[in-house]
């Protein structure tokens, strides 16, 4: 599965696997993909640099990337407590009353809650980039908007390629315009933060729209013919999150939380602005129900609600609150019924891709070799 | 273009052209394809049988279908004048104040709303069928729910395929175990009544669900690419909507709203409940924004909604009042931006599959002829 810019990053196949987790990046990576590790939790510098150094002794030279975060709306200049100060109490009551609800103990004196508002700044984002060029990464996506210009020219300067991920053709014009190199055009069915438009319009549009810059389709792909049909649509490669989540590899907080992704179908998502006060694709949770109650306070703008939340959050995990318990994650949940390896579940990905090229000659009368 | 599913029902292609208009069915039929044609607007008998008449001197003997409406909820033996008195003054009030902030006009004496509750009937449903099944129709498709299993067994006496639309895989099963012979699995993203799964992670969820029995793909499908998206997704053909509402041959009511739907985005519809009760993607227009305003009384369910806007949406249609003027319509409203003939919009369709074929050939390293 091999094009431009697969070949253009030395990887077997043009299939891109986001991960918060090395063990599975790294194993992306070893199975003819290219795997990018999600850095949004290492706000301490250290940290991300000893996963980098894992990285490299468990890639044998194949290539890789990071991902970061930095918000499009900087919140530089302000601290934690400034912030804190915004929320009002009314929210703050509704969390307690919540957790309360459902009798979610509390975290020990001094434990520390795992997600804040920090990996969401800027300035943590760019300690990261000081680690991350400091490896021979091959890529570096944003999550958020399009990063600030001398991040692209010093990602150039080192030949690391720059992509950023949007939600609609307007966004994918803005990253052209910033000079990055690849978009991830990810539809409304794709876990965490996503639009409304569908991967099947949106993968086209934005083909049309920045083209000849290479696209990746994301959104609703867990499969080899979900594969084919993203590229089908004009994409030079596919871009997966959620289907990693249930390999042996991931290293989730809480087993409760793999049990609940096995379980449940393409309809128990939510888009959501429970977790970072912008619409994220989740489990549907009687967290995230409470959040989107009519009855209820509703969600607080970015970042203040991930700020409010975060303790809770925390909380539910650890304590595998199980009516609480939720993970971004896209619509292809209802396909991830078993736990397997990156390995097989790479395998099964390009042997179903073969199986639809065939289908598909087939329909449109090719003979195909 | 063929599949099983195409070689049973005779035709070049196996694009299924969805469409309120004989002049597009006929049209699409003669192009290749398979034109359906939407029963809903036909109240009285008489006018449905001067359309078919008129489909049969048009299509040559090439195979055509119909699209009926059977609500899974019955209203039968209750009149309009009973459903009427269950809404609510609030209701009526609202819709008298968005008009006349829009200074939109009353109908003149005696002329009627065009669309009224009972096309949403079954009687009316089974009066359009005791028409049909006069005609040399090949396909028999329901747009809400598994049709009775008096209708099945009808349309299989009479060689009659049935269809049915499915939002969800257990929708899917459920029209399988009422004997219907296709289900048209439709995402989110399509115009009209539609559910919250994407067409990306929908089609091969319903393949998996009710297989060997064969599904079209439907929603965000308005070119070549997207059919071979669709079909790479396992679908036995492509069911198309939206996309013939700007041919040359599409008897739209208003030239202002052949402009709107030109001009309008991927992301200028929205799945509201404005126009029927039940969620339908349709043009977001101010009407639209009134409704889904948490200040207004919102809406009612099905059928109450479509009774109560029926003069409303009518009176708007007849004066082109721009800022309420909508039509049910995908997120593919995007790519409609010049009107074009049945045929050219169909040749253009299948130029597009063609080169997207070459292009996953060239990715899969096949040597395709």
């Amino acid at each position: 599965m091999q094009t431009e810019l697969s070949k253009r990053l030395g990887v077997e196949h043009a299939v891109f696997g986001f991960t918060p987790f090395p063990a599975v990046a790294a194993a992306i990576t070893r199975a003819g993909g290219f795997g990018v590790l999600g850095a949004v939790r290492y706000t301490a510098p250290d940290d991300l640099a000893r996963d980098l150094d894992w990285m490299q002794d468990h890639t044998g030279g194949l290539p890789y990337g990071l991902d970061v975060v930095m918000p499009a709306k900087k919140v530089e200049g302000v601290g934690e407590a400034e912030i804190e100060a915004m929320i009002p109490e009314e929210h703050r009551q509704f969390v307690r009353d919540t957790l309360a609800k459902h009798q979610v103990p509390e975290l020990a004196e001094g434990e520390a809650s795992g997600w804040r508002i920090t990996g969401w700044m800027e300035q943590v984002a760019r300690n990261q980039l000081d680690v991350a060029f400091g490896y021979p990464i091959k890529l570096l996506a944003n999550a958020l908007g399009s990063p600030p210009a001398d991040v692209v020219r010093r990602a150039h300067d080192q030949g690391v390629l720059v992509a950023a991920l949007a939600g609609s053709a307007r966004h994918a014009r803005h990253h052209a315009d910033a000079g990055i190199d690849i978009v991830v055009a990810q539809g409304y069915e794709a876990g965490g933060h996503t639009g409304e438009i569908a991967t099947m319009v949106l993968v086209p549009e934005v083909v049309d729209a920045v083209g000849p810059l290479p696209v990746l389709a994301a959104g609703g792909i867990g499969s080899g013919e979900q594969i084919a049909a993203g590229l089908a649509l004009g994409a030079q490669g596919v871009w997966l999150g959620s289907i990693w989540l249930t390999t042996t590899e991931a290293e989730m907080h809480s087993r409760a939380l793999t049990r609940k992704l096995l379980a449940a179908g393409s309809g128990d998502t939510v888009r959501s602005r429970a977790l970072t006060g912008k619409p994220a694709r989740q489990l549907r949770t009687e967290w995230t129900d409470a959040w989107d109650d009519p009855a209820g306070p509703g969600t607080l703008p970015m970042p203040l609600q991930g700020l409010l939340v975060a303790e809770a959050v925390s909380r539910i995990q650890k304590y595998e609150v199980e009516p609480l318990l939720g993970t971004p994650v896209g619509q292809i949940v209802g396909r991830m019924t078993a736990e397997r390896s990156v390995q097989e579940t790479f395998d099964e990905l390009t042997r179903g891709f073969e199986r639809a090229i065939d289908r598909i000659n087939r329909i449109a009368g090719r003979d195909a070799r």
